[in-house]
């Protein structure tokens, strides 16, 4: 029995974070896989094992429990196994990392998919892209992220905040690539903050496998065709990156 | 010089959970009020006091502490003040219930405005908005939810759990009557939940003190006018509860 069951798609986005922080934590996980998260998903709440509207779902089976909601399942990980600030300010900032996270994922799908993207709507998009990436950075900087170092983003051993971030925005700039010159140029402390995070062992072997599973999916579906046609076509007429 | 100062726009919407919080944990705060919040919200990041890209926004003067992130302020008040359960996997669902919360606002103004409501879009969501409620009180009903109690929502002392329930679902069906129906046949226990919290002095005060502030807004705007207009119009020819 593995210390963990994960119910998400076979992609990476939101869950990938969650995946981050049990590969950090040395955890082993089973992936129930798409069929049981659909159908978990789609079960009546009072046959759920947690009550939820969607994935991901993570099940901890020596405890007993299972959480839904990405934030939630992030506090409740990062609490069991160390990976949570003690000092309280820090850790309602790590909170505020994720759920930053959290609102550029619904972001950057449009609301998990409500709309469809177009050249229109992405070049409004792109200067709140870029502020988010700064916001990000700033709130490292305040805490003292450097390369050698930080007390929230930056730190020794990563926790939830350096874990989030680092599979934020590096998972999104690796599956989309025309988006790695904007993350460089915008924010070059976070971009290093990414690799560094990413070229650790556990890391590093996540990514692999995570490739060889789930190809070069993000967010998948519709929603990611949009993404992809509009990146393109951004990047034949205008690769440079904007300041935001 | 008051405990707190709440950055928020003059509704109740996200920042009437963050209040509901600050009333029962008998703290004293200032409401920054419009231009300064949207001053704010405008600022460069290296100049925001916390980097945020929108309200709530909370100083915690004594710490010297500012936090961004409504489940990030949640979960830094709940664990101020004693809010939030001792046990890690009920602070787990404690947060699952901020993150769910945080979503069903979401999506009932349609991702803070993206798109405006129209009939076809109301009657679509409206089996998705009383899944929502069975998810609350189905939650609350595996943790022992009933008029005498319960370990998560129905607690003696309400933490974040109970004042993010009631709060959400309270004030919604009290701005929009029209739904209130709708709670009370679809999850009776949270509909009485909500009233219970809520006449609770400190809660009550707080509702009567932002009836007066904040009149009949919940969340403004133009996306307020839309989900009145359908609400309305549903009203007329379909009055009666469904279920979901």
């Amino acid at each position: 029995m593995t210390d963990y069951t994960l119910y998400y798609w076979p992609i990476q986005f939101r869950g990938q974070i969650v995946r981050a922080v049990l590969a950090a934590s040395g955890a082993d996980w089973d992936e129930a896989g798409m069929q049981p998260t659909a159908d978990l998903r789609a079960a009546l709440p009072a046959e759920q094992p947690v009550p939820h509207m969607g994935p991901p779902v993570l099940a901890d089976h020596a405890a007993g429990t299972t959480l839904s909601q990405m934030p939630a399942i992030l506090g409740y990980l990062g609490r069991r196994h160390g990976l949570m600030p003690g000092d309280p300010g820090l850790a309602a900032m790590s909170d505020k990392i994720v759920a930053d996270a959290n609102d550029v994922l619904y972001e950057m799908t449009l609301y998990n998919g409500a709309q469809m993207w177009t050249a229109a709507a992405w070049a409004d998009y792109r200067p709140r892209l870029a502020r988010w990436m700064t916001l990000f950075e700033e709130t490292g900087r305040r805490h003292g992220l450097s390369a050698e170092g930080g007390t929230l983003l930056g730190t020794g051993a990563p926790g939830i905040a350096d874990l989030t971030a680092a599979t934020l925005w590096g998972v999104m700039t690796d599956r989309f690539p025309a988006l790695r010159p904007m993350l460089d140029a915008t924010t070059p402390a976070l971009a290093a903050l990414c690799d560094r995070v990413r070229a650790r062992p556990d890391q590093a072997d996540l990514q692999r496998w995570s490739d060889a599973r789930f190809g070069d999916a993000w967010c998948g579906g519709q929603i990611e065709a949009s993404l992809r046609t509009v990146l393109e076509a951004a990047g034949t007429s205008d690769d440079t990156p904007q300041a935001g």
